[in-house]
């Protein structure tokens, strides 16, 4: 196990009906707050209202920033920015998913900068306070809701970036199942590979054998991620597995399962970043269809025996003598998982063909400059898992 | 899954070579110290003189309260207090085992009180405030280094009380694996065990298939911690092994596996605290003549379905059609293992005859009253217990 710091804040609040706890709970934060929401959805089911209501009735002012779209931009993050100024904002509420989440923080840190929030992003300003952040999760992905990092876009430039700190994990999280009973199923399948990807790119990073704390746990919550993304499939409104599903996301990707693991970068995220940004494609679908063929790649110039340990203790992969053999069936039969909940998994899947290589390959490897993971992932190294995932 | 709430705020520091880092954590803290540790042992390897060199180096002027002994008693806590009180002590810092810890989180909240400590524990008074505590473990078992509870004994009465507050959660935890090197063979493998019954008695708490993701989380730190205290046993200075018996004993109390499975009491527990003090057994000697017989009876009367899943997950055994017998054979296993890592494993290991019964579980059915479980754990439910642990 390699040397670790691990703390994490945020105060989880989990359950059937506990929304209308949060005006109560919320109200130790300011009586000032921004509601940051996202296209439609919590608006149709009647959830902004429910929310709304319950922050005024505690006696908090409430004003909107709402619209944030998938891939989350910088100028909405402005604009929130603006808002919060302009009304003496205490606090933030975010409800919806990771980009909503994400904008939020971006917002809560950005109010109190003397620059301008991008600068966080590239490197060149560090956040030193933000506003309290509390999160609503609409859908089960994207971990935003207790950890302290945020994926912004700059429409300008197009480069996407992540930026951490201590000051932007959400202060309260209010993990309400019963919100995902009406997500599509394709985000809900997404959601569930989002999650087992933040596991799968620590996880496949460390040697076998070094690290069995976080291996037990990142295994046992890749399961349960698969068989409650199968479960919420076939019965949307089963509770239980909506519960496990969300509850296995948020673990998935709240730093537990990278403490001493070592330096891991996510370089499944750093390609599908750029399937996103030259495709549209949802952030869950690039992912699968970038899984499988990573796998392989992965099992032929770092070793299979990390893919196999996941293809016995995940996927019931009997091991023979052969490695590398076993590793491709993990591959294999992960991609057949992936396509049995309806995933894309492979890029074929996604209608892009081997010529359109490079250009990806061109836009994830300046994002791995930005990363500072350019040796590890230059060019033509990303080029060459491409082709494994074609 | 039931509702919950989870918030855990330690500061965790691990690894090898931290201690170092110590003073210059923890000034931001205070500059003056109570230092809290044990009999000996710390004294005779050099670690107490190690961090309180530190501690000094940093401009920290350190007091010491020296001699906790195993099951931590009150006069201790209250002697602790007057050193702190007469020294304007403004944090607390504990080297030592779970007896240490305790004490040292008892005198930080006890120091700030105005009436006297032993009053929380008795449910009279509540704990606003308390010093901040940094823990340095010196053993893998308790978990107090990562959780807001402590036990403390009342010598007079004679009542082991347990107390919890979120103020008194450590503000930073340095776990170095390389302190445990010297931990003598029976107190490594009962630290281990103790860890394991902390994930048993929530785990087998609820019914099956209701909490996936706690029993998943729950059954992978009992692996790694069965595994990696037979690997410490045969090779004592392993460090990989020490690391991971350490940190998934601190993962075994840290509220992450109890959130969500529901009220859960912990009888077998309970029950120990009645060896322990009647016969001055070590605390994780108790446990370990306690857990099999303990689980025929919770099969036997609470259904055999959830130490069958433990017996398939955690040691290998095959389940037939007769789930009954699969827990007569878990239970079985189990005792086997302890008894191959040198513990005991009944209570006639103990010496303690059938005629001791009685006397045992009218000691523990007093502390269920005070833990407001007499209900369920009423002197004959507990004289029935102990039979099965003969």
């Amino acid at each position: 196990m390699e040397n670790f710091e691990f703390q994490n804040p945020t105060r989880i609040i989990f359950g059937r009906g506990i929304l209308k706890r949060l005006g109560q709970e919320a109200k130790s934060l300011g009586t000032r707050c921004l509601l940051v929401t996202g296209r439609k959805s919590v608006k149709e089911t009647g959830v902004y209202d429910l929310v709304k209501k319950n922050l005024e009735s505690a006696a908090i002012e409430v004003r909107d920033l709402s619209g944030v779209q998938s891939n989350p931009v910088l100028s909405k993050v402005h604009q929130g920015i603006g808002i919060a100024r302009e009304g003496s904002i205490q606090f933030i509420v975010a409800l919806g998913g990771g980009s909503v989440m994400d904008t939020a923080k971006a917002v809560a840190a950005g109010v109190l900068l003397e620059g301008d929030v991008w600068d966080v992003f590239e490197g060149r300003a560090a956040i030193e306070r933000a506003l309290s952040v509390v999160c609503i999760p609409t859908l089960a992905a994207s971990g935003s809701e207790m950890n302290g990092f945020m994926v912004i876009t700059n429409e300008e430039t197009g480069h996407k970036l992540a930026a951490g700190s201590p000051h932007v994990y959400p202060k309260i999280s209010f993990l309400a199942p019963e919100l995902t009973f009406s997500v599509p199923r394709d985000y809900t399948a997404y959601g569930g590979v989002d999650a087992v990807c933040h596991l799968m790119e620590p996880y496949f990073n460390g040697p076998a054998g070094f690290t069995p704390v976080q291996d037990e746990l990142a295994q046992g919550l890749m399961r349960v991620l698969m068989k409650s993304t199968e479960a919420c499939l076939a019965s949307p409104e089963d509770y239980n597995q909506r519960a496990a599903l969300m509850w296995a996301a948020t673990l998935a990707l709240n730093g537990l399962t990278r403490a001493g693991v070592g330096e891991h970068p996510f370089p499944v995220h750093l390609i599908e970043h750029a399937l996103s940004a030259i495709y549209g494609v949802a952030h869950g679908a690039g992912l699968a269809a970038l899984l499988s063929g990573w796998m392989k790649w992965k099992a032929k110039f770092h070793g299979p025996e990390k893919i196999c340990q996941f293809g016995r203790h995940c996927l019931g992969i009997q091991e023979g003598s052969d490695q590398a053999l076993c590793a491709v069936q993990t591959a294999d039969r992960f991609r057949d998982w992936l396509k049995s909940i309806g995933c894309p998994a492979s890029l074929s899947d996604l209608g892009i063909a081997e010529k359109d290589h490079g250009r990806i390959a061109e836009n994830a490897s300046r994002q791995a400059g930005i990363w500072g993971i350019e040796d590890q992932y230059g060019r033509d190294t990303i080029a060459q898992v491409l082709s494994f995932c074609q």
